[in-house]
């Protein structure tokens, strides 16, 4: 019963956390919810831009209720001093009785300290509950203490035989305009959106979420080695209003870094790794800037070298029902695959209509 | 009320003539029920090999109930005398008082004698419930009549990224068993199971129906332009025991055309058209064989070819969660498509999970 009600509360507040994905980078999207009795009497999520934490907004809304009841939240609370007290004191201090939590936090600062300092305050301490649920939920953030990486999200929205373009380069458009909204509602679940080059050079986009009033534009991050995409891109005209970050190789041009730097744009340099942008390298520098959930959106090249490097954590694909035939530009570049047993693998999450294309979304297979 | 009872026992008898479906060619699939007051005295589909037919069936289970009752039949009752007499002979001869039709036949042999032998006799006839159904269910055989070639339904099984076969030709096994199983219930569903000579000489298949307790097993087709496949594969070795039809080009070689004879394959010679077997020729010697329902697995050649020409009812894809990359085996090969706007499109049936894998089934847009 206890159990039951347990798992209840703490989808509620799973869901709150989620409210935040996209919004709460560096920090993790956490959320929480106070329960005194049978009743909810706060409710929080992490801010945008990651602060204040959820725990201190659904303290302040359940005010004087807080104590003796139930907190539920995501994540253990943070025991570290930052910009602010750490949660777990701030939910001793309002006198809570006890505290149940999904998944215990990965980052050395925390890493249980959180959890001990509730016990030794007194109050009783569960852990566990939906941890599964958690942990994916708050994977990017744990993915960028456990590897130093981002999580991320591979989209490709390919015709029936897998292509993204006619052999000219036509791409525009395979799937529908439902298919394109669930897009632009995944970028807002993401701290940035992710390109190659040549997907840049080839579709000109803006990268931006349009017609959901979104308060905060995912960052924008195109993966080009040389810096030579065109100073008049969208991209590159709208640097100045939405985040533009671009990982090049230490081997670009120094005027063209220069011109990118004048127009707003952030660089970061990353390693190269047999003659190409080591997708690793590209990870972790993104990571290293904050950012927690990547929603890579192609091209065929930059999939392949995620793909192949094991880095991508979900696959989300739509297909349509137009066929290309095989002089098509393939979804996935040339990836070296030896034998089949070696092709990566993925679980599939779900598959469902999109108005007329078909959405499928896949996760990594846990490496045995 | 009357239309939605209409509609009911149609249905009830548009399911009772799938049951015939892969079994009745050259013959079409029809269902009939005879309804008494408001109580099925009698059901009936086209018995394998194509006869009986429908009519006479449950005109037999429904004895003297038949004389007032109302009989639904899917397609117009024939009218001519062939090796029985024609069945609406038979249904004024019980003395139904009404027959309810869903689509005429488009055989000229028919069209529309039947209904109007039965009003001639005084019967009460409505056309048209459940017309698309029943146009769609018997659209082999109103294919064969209409443009003397099958329904075809091509089949597709890819990774992620439409591969169907690793660079070195590995593609055991790409999708999981439980997709298999599904493919081979649709096997049983078609008049004959068809590959190109690639495929046969990839994977040397048996393209038979296994563990389903088939009764009757469809036609096994190969098309292959100069008669090139092993006589030692398992197609040959199961000649005997199997229908094996080879559709070849006029330059193939003698010796091995009397090889095929000898084992007891059935050679259909077919049209060259830009230098290979022309789609269309296929198909025409296929429809004159008695085919009404083809169910086509590639390879990506064979794929491609019936797709540019326009040939494809319904296509049938399962999605894997491997992916593979740009060096393996295209699910369709070259189309020598020059515009996205000519692309072949069809518009989504269903999608659903089938174990891991997905299956996605789409239909032909009819042509504006």
């Amino acid at each position: 019963m206890t159990e039951a009600l347990d798992a209840r509360y703490m989808a509620l507040a799973l869901a709150l956390g989620r409210r935040g994905q996209g919004n709460a980078w560096p920090n993790p999207a956490v959320g929480c919810v106070i329960v005194q009795g049978n009743r909810i009497v706060g409710r929080g999520w992490t801010a945008p831009g990651g602060r204040p934490h959820a725990e201190p907004q659904a303290l302040a809304q359940a005010g004087a209720l807080a104590r003796g009841a139930t907190a539920y939240v995501t994540l253990e609370p943070c025991s570290h001093h930052g910009q602010t007290p750490p949660c777990a004191e701030t939910l001793i201090a309002a006198g809570v009785a006890r505290v149940v939590v999904a998944v215990e936090d990965n980052d050395p600062r925390v890493a249980g300290r959180g959890l001990r300092m509730l016990r030794d305050a007194g109050i009783a301490v569960d852990t566990g509950v939906l941890a599964d649920r958690a942990a994916q939920d708050l994977g990017g953030f744990r993915l960028t203490r456990a590897e130093g990486r981002p999580w991320v999200t591979l989209k490709l929205a390919s015709s029936f035989d897998g292509r993204i373009a006619t052999a000219t380069g036509e791409s525009q458009w395979i799937t529908g305009p439902g298919a394109r909204r669930v897009v632009h509602a995944m970028r807002l679940g993401h701290d940035a959106v992710m390109v190659g080059a040549g997907t840049a050079r080839a579709d000109d986009p803006s990268l931006t979420v349009r017609d959901m009033g979104a308060a905060r534009q995912p960052v924008r991050v195109v993966v080009s080695r040389r810096l030579d995409l065109p100073l008049g891109s969208t991209l590159a005209r709208t640097a100045g209003e939405v985040p533009l970050w671009l990982c090049h190789g230490p081997d670009a041009d120094a005027p063209l870094a220069e011109a990118w730097d004048g127009i707003g744009a952030k660089r970061l340099e990353c390693a190269l790794a047999g003659g190409q942008l080591d997708p690793a390298s590209v990870l972790r520098a993104l990571a290293d800037a904050g950012l927690t959930r990547v929603f890579c959106e192609g091209g065929g090249a930059l999939a392949a070298s995620l793909l192949s490097a094991g880095l991508v954590d979900e696959l989300v694909g739509f297909t349509a029902g137009a066929v290309i035939g095989a002089e098509g530009r393939p979804a996935v570049g040339v990836m070296g695959l030896e034998r089949l047993a070696g092709a990566p693998r993925f679980a599939l999450v779900e598959t469902r209509a999109v108005e007329g294309d078909v959405l499928h979304r896949w996760q990594r297979v846990a490496a045995g």
